[in-house]
């Protein structure tokens, strides 16, 4: 048998069971030619699916009512009409949000055979690795000496934007959730790292970057971009590539004159405000990303945290968990 | 006798006599060698001055109290310590506020001999005619058959920032207030001219775009940019250059949510918001402005409004005026 979590009702602020149902059905069968029976092996939970729950995204369909939750996998082949994919192969596909899936082999990806744990596709060198890369080699680019500050830091973006920041020789101010976020940032060598749920944050923060911040790469919003704004340097870029306290039930709402502050921050110090969808950039930087960083990740020059999670049937729990920043590092689910 | 404004007091909303003083004082003489003694013929008033009057532009040094305001201006040479210019010559210099000035001869520069008055080296040819330029071919680049919305359109920076959008095959919507603003639009060949005075601008805006924006020249804020928020494109680009309504004394305040509002639009719409400051173009980009543009200005490819009053002692009061948006196209002071 199959099982799929599927859509019942879009989320107004944060799912529930209400939102997401799991349902069982038969497992699917190869019909056609270049198909592939996938069963699936590790779910990547990321926060944009949110977006799709709740069908808040421009810039990609919703997920309908009925339909199963869309998800990056890692999948093993159990069943190939392709020449190119045999039994026992490792795909990542997006699979979605189920246990088994049938996917045509043209849309699916060969786990890297680096040495490198396949959970690493799905996170520091898949999607959310490479989002991380695009945006800060494309649109951050911090140079030697400059200031560099990353909201969720320990999360799969965040900390890839964090080390090739410091790789590149820039002062990288960490933000993260907690004293064991703290200090896991401070075990991979960020120069700063500091707990956004403190009440002196913005003070910490303001202190951290007495020479201000030259790139914030924005993935949360909410307190850490307020408390970012005011610190930002002249030809500051920030590459904006989620938000995701807007969705968690965690921010506060913001106060009065945010936008204008915002609009005369552009203006007055000739900010570049990015937004980046990671579908969007070119295949050739996704080689690139792949020519470049698998071997740093080996060597250990760039560090990641999974946050491995056994129960397929508490994903929309686990999700949540992620949603609020209760987990460490990427979030999996081994299924 | 010279005659200057100078700052007495930083103003917080519009200046008045408060701030602004007219004082009289010895006419200044020549000291040193390439050196130059000018006559203020024609006095630029822009927007940006209210900056640096209230010292709350990060970009640029404010006026000190008891300094004379600051302010492009088209002068006669009246003596000269140089072998560059001669009494007689006409020069752009940065002479500020008041009747007459010494200046370095390496700090002006010649008004070109090009059969126009010399008010368009202040106005379509001067620094807001390469504002515009410069955001547009840098940044905004339109292309044919995209939808373009420029605020403040009869002013020098919009008025240009329109037309070469026009000319690059776009279709132009643009705003400005009054009913007379709207008619020199659609005689300059706008496309759609609306009144953001109208208590159905937000409305006709949205029906003047069906296909949305792609490019919009910010040099308002306020109630026009949260009309042009929801309707920009993916991939919109939106220069942002100035900020008047901030400073006039006209903008309710925004409403709450516009920050988070903005930052949500360039994540999912991928936009990218650039401050500009003309003076951090490259001088070669100037060259090439004048090199493509003096010939489209001579005939008539690009048209150009200026509003010429003769009140040197009033200039507080037009100054004003012009913020208020009760000027029409380009606000020069005769001297």
């Amino acid at each position: 048998m199959n099982e799929q979590f599927v859509l019942r009702q879009r989320p107004v602020g944060l799912p529930s069971r209400d939102h997401l149902e799991l349902v069982r059905s038969a497992r699917p069968e190869l019909t056609v030619q270049d198909e592939l029976l996938l069963r699936t092996r590790y779910l990547s939970l990321d926060p944009y699916m949110y977006g799709r729950m709740a069908a808040t995204q421009a810039y990609a369909a919703p997920v309908e009512l009925g339909e199963v939750i869309v998800g990056e996998a890692v999948s093993e082949v159990l069943e190939s009409s392709s020449g190119l994919y045999s039994p026992g192969d490792l795909v990542t596909s997006r699979a979605g949000w189920q246990r088994y899936s049938v996917a045509p082999a043209n849309t699916v990806n060969r786990v890297p055979d680096n040495g490198l744990s396949p959970t690493t596709a799905l996170g520091v060198l898949g999607m959310p690795g490479f989002t991380a890369y695009a945006a800060m080699t494309a649109f951050g680019r911090p140079t030697a000496g400059e200031t560099v500050a990353v909201a969720a830091a320990t999360g799969p973006v965040g900390s890839m934007a964090g080390q090739l920041a410091r790789l590149a020789g820039a002062r990288v101010i960490g933000v993260a959730g907690g004293e064991q976020k703290r200090n896991l940032l401070l075990e991979w060598g960020f120069d700063v790292a500091l707990d956004h749920r403190s009440p002196y944050f913005s003070a910490r923060l303001q202190a951290a970057a007495p020479e201000g911040i030259d790139v914030y790469l924005e993935s949360v919003g909410g307190a850490v971009w307020q408390a970012v704004l005011p610190l930002l340097n002249a030809h500051a870029r920030v590459p904006v590539i989620g938000l995701v306290s807007n969705y968690n039930g965690t921010s506060e709402p913001a106060p009065a004159g945010l936008g204008e502050r915002i609009m005369r921050t552009v203006l007055q110090k000739r900010l570049s405000l990015q937004g980046f969808v990671v579908g969007e950039f070119p295949p050739e930087l996704w080689q690139r990303f792949h020519a470049e960083l698998t071997g740093w990740v080996k060597d250990g020059s760039i560090r990641y945290q999974e946050h491995l999670l056994d129960d397929f049937t508490r994903a929309p729990e686990i999700f949540v968990d992620m949603l609020r920043g209760n987990n460490l590092g990427k979030t999996i689910v081994r299924v």
